[in-house]
């Protein structure tokens, strides 16, 4: 599957947040990851993520595509993550 | 169509941004909006935003979906827009 990811979490947290995703997808610009996953590791992703959170004040949105075919994607601006290959623009 | 749209610029044209973006798309979370959107409409949109970005510095992305059926969305922690009905959690 196919995930893109953006999180609004407490200042506290955002460095934790932003080490476990790295493990499992791309980062693409602040608080925004993509990514091809195995639905083991999006398994634990959500767990490592559930361990560091604070429900009642973070928000983390996960859109989740069979593949990357399911949307275009259009950049304003400059492209700031290094993966560009990966990304239809 | 339907949009999901990020963005990471410059902290001094953050509040430009959002109040452009807010004319056309929801507030989901920091830096991130959703929403149906006409063709003209995304003109306008692209055009009022491409006025205030600096091409060589902020980076807008949008995700261009025929419609919110293409993905599911899933929420942890607390979801921060009041237009929570208009989400598939």
């Amino acid at each position: 599957m196919y995930l893109i990811s953006v999180y609004d979490v407490n200042e506290e947290r955002v460095g934790k947040i932003h080490k476990i995703m790295k493990k499992y997808l791309i980062w693409q610009q602040n608080s925004t990851f993509e990514g091809y996953i195995t639905q083991g590791n999006f398994k634990k992703l959500k767990r490592d993520l559930y361990k560091i959170i604070k429900k009642e004040e973070d928000n983390i949105i996960f859109y989740i595509f069979n593949s990357k075919e399911n949307f275009i994607r259009l950049d304003f601006g400059v492209v700031k993550t290094k993966f560009e290959g990966l990304i239809i623009k």
